[in-house]
């Protein structure tokens, strides 16, 4: 765990790098999946789920029998706590919605924008070692409250050919309206073209692994839109001296324990916090079960000191951290700020985890910089907007010479035409029609 | 100018099918103008700028004299409608601006989400047979409202090195911050990787022929985010009887001139009323300037009748089309389920030509069915939101539990144990950390 000093900004492309990952083997074999997927629908899942997944699956839909056995399987603290993360999360989705806008341009010239939601979505949760059921939370209810009619989710399943129970449960309280036992390339290949079993979708959201993200990549090639584009996740921690070390390096070992390739970061203007960050994360690394993992993602973290608040939120905003706590006595300064981020948590009593289970916010957030350009997840990316227009004959009159001139300095005669044959009309009287 | 008759559903995927383009050999030529302007920059820029525009540029910037020389080029009149225009975009765009939302979704639990602008944007406005400023108009007003700091624009120049003084003088009215002489795909890639003179961009936006598209999609490899990807231009109009022929025609011929590949289709539950149209079409196009082009797009228009409003409309949402038109008795049931439209144009008196220019809203919008999964550009289009939480200690101590028992349920120890040390220090009465 080394200390990087003041490092000048020159050195900041460098620090702010993540580790880039080579998609060309993977393309190859996602072009074969996906072109056997196109051709053999449900017979190439079945094959693959037994290549990768290692297990026959007769019927690739959950079924009923399957959901019940969840919900009895399911403890009641666990189902309270899912019950009380999801009415965060709805009141916190809930309140982005909008209603439509409305704006009389001109006199006579009526300009509206409406929402509407996107029809069919893809949820896609990974499998693996933990079941991600907090993702589906984090997918469907947003996707519940936009009014998508068709809710896809699409899974892995375990060697005996079973879906998590939390994954089941959670997905049936929040309005998945269809659940597929199938992971990895071939679920977005699926979702992307349709098979017996499985309706193709609009758009695709979800988090997974490389083969997961390169298969989303590909389907834009096909005409579906996806969430955002992914890479492993992040946490940067902005602690002053008002930080307790003992937390941070709490946060920092939740960030670390979700793979090797997580990115863990540390600014302060402290050397002493870093220090003492260091020295915690050392004493509650042993206790964890995913020690491992964490120790390998923590070989690569950054701890950088910087010698005040400006230049630590300037190579933050250059970082655009996915995660980002502040503990200072500058918060204020921080939140008015910080203009690259995906989600921000405020204070001592704000770890990363609040929410990514339970406080309200999304967790499927723009990693790898992407937050310079791409929000996470929200109600919007469940919704699109439709503008809408009605011009009077009255509006006509007030802007119609002005489309006129400029459609004519386009070179765009049928479009000047439209505007001038219904002037004529107006002119004419004719505007009961 | 056939008409189709009550066409069945199993029909429909080939009615609402858009000519698919083939990109696999624009690649070959987009992989190496991006790897040239990469490794060689400004000269690579300039090399391509000789060879497809056929013009030598020395200074890619537009320089300050040839924006004053702009601003005494344009008449009056046109500034007048320009300015008109202006002010109905700006307006609604404004409109579009909303307060942070706020929700305290567990007592101590507080929540909020905030935009902020996307730091550099890329605009690329296309050259060739008109100078298009009405986009300029279109993304750089919003990219202004949003609060952009950096807005880059590249246009390819002409024959003689220049710029379309319209396009020069509405860039400097919305705020455009650069301005560069160049196109294709040399600009996409210039605004990918930045050059010596040319800055990178986070985001790109715009309009272009094929080999602008396939460019924007290459950029997406490289971490920038794009508008929506792109397609020929389209216009659905559903006419009954209520409909003026003269104008649906009109408004069917703007549609055509933009291209021999505009997509151009009339819906009616009248044929007579589509009779009418089609011989106003014959009657209209004489007289256009770009009639060869127009001619063109008419020979794969679509004229189709059904016999209800019903499934006149189940098939516009099946199309997804990016401009439509309704003039009808029944707008009120199109304006409620329309679920599908980049834009919506109602009644006798609202060209698509309104939108295009003046109106207020805006014309950059989904094409090729995209409008199922995509809004058109908008004010949201140039910002993202950052998601901001702080937890206070009872906050903390509502919530806490829950997130214990998720995060214990998924397998992530040290997600719990970022929660249950902060419960300890409550418990132990160190909350004014």
């Amino acid at each position: 765990m080394q200390t990087i000093f003041n490092p000048l900004p020159k050195k900041w492309p460098s620090l702010t790098k993540r580790p880039s990952q080579d998609t060309k083997t993977l393309n190859s074999i996602v072009n074969d999946v996906f072109r056997n997927v196109k051709e053999r629908g449900d017979c190439a899942l079945k094959k693959y789920t037994k290549e990768f997944d290692g297990v026959s699956i007769d019927n690739l839909k959950v079924s009923q029998a399957e959901i019940d056995l969840a919900f009895q399987k399911i403890p009641q603290n666990l189902k309270d706590a899912i019950a009380l993360a999801k009415e965060n999360i709805y009141k916190f989705h809930s309140a982005q919605q909008r209603p439509k806008i409305e704006v009389e341009t001109t006199e006579g010239v009526f300009c509206w924008q409406e929402k509407r939601p996107i029809a069919k979505v893809g949820l896609y949760i990974p499998g693996g070692t933990a079941p991600l059921f907090s993702t589906v939370l984090m997918l469907a209810i947003p996707a519940k409250i936009a009014g998508c009619a068709e809710i896809i989710l699409c899974t892995p399943p375990n060697a005996k050919g079973e879906i998590a129970p939390e994954i089941l449960y959670t997905a049936m309280l929040c309005g998945v309206t269809k659940l597929y036992k199938v992971g990895g390339i071939q679920a977005i290949a699926a979702m992307t073209f349709g098979t017996e079993t499985i309706p193709s979708v609009y758009k695709l959201f979800g988090p997974g692994n490389q083969f997961v993200t390169a298969a989303k990549q590909k389907a834009l090639d096909y005409g579906l839109a996806i969430d955002m584009p992914a890479g492993p996740s992040e946490l940067l921690v902005f602690a002053d001296e008002t930080a307790v070390p003992q937390f941070v390096a709490a946060d920092l070992l939740s960030q670390a324990e979700h793979g090797a390739d997580s990115q863990v970061v540390l600014i302060s203007t402290s050397e002493e916090i870093i220090k003492q960050v260091q020295g915690e994360i050392t004493a509650q690394v042993r206790g964890l079960s995913r020690r491992n993992i964490a120790e390998k993602a923590l070989e690569n973290a950054q701890f950088i000191k910087f010698s005040d608040k400006e230049t630590s939120l300037h190579f933050i905003n250059e970082y655009a951290p996915e995660h980002f706590i502040v503990v200072s006595k500058n918060t204020t300064y921080f939140i008015d700020n910080i203009q690259n981020a995906g989600s921000v948590f405020i204070g001592n009593f704000t770890p990363e985890s609040a929410g990514d289970y339970a406080s309200g916010t999304n967790h499927t957030l723009p990693t790898n910089g992407f937050a310079k350009q791409y929000s996470g997840v929200n109600l919007d990316s469940f919704l699109k907007a439709i503008t809408f227009q009605k011009v009077t004959p009255p509006g006509l009159e007030k802007i119609g010479n002005a489309i006129e001139l400029m459609a004519a300095a386009e070179g765009l005669d049928a479009h000047k035409n439209a505007v001038t044959l219904r002037l004529k009309a107006i002119r004419d009287g004719k505007t009961q029609l």
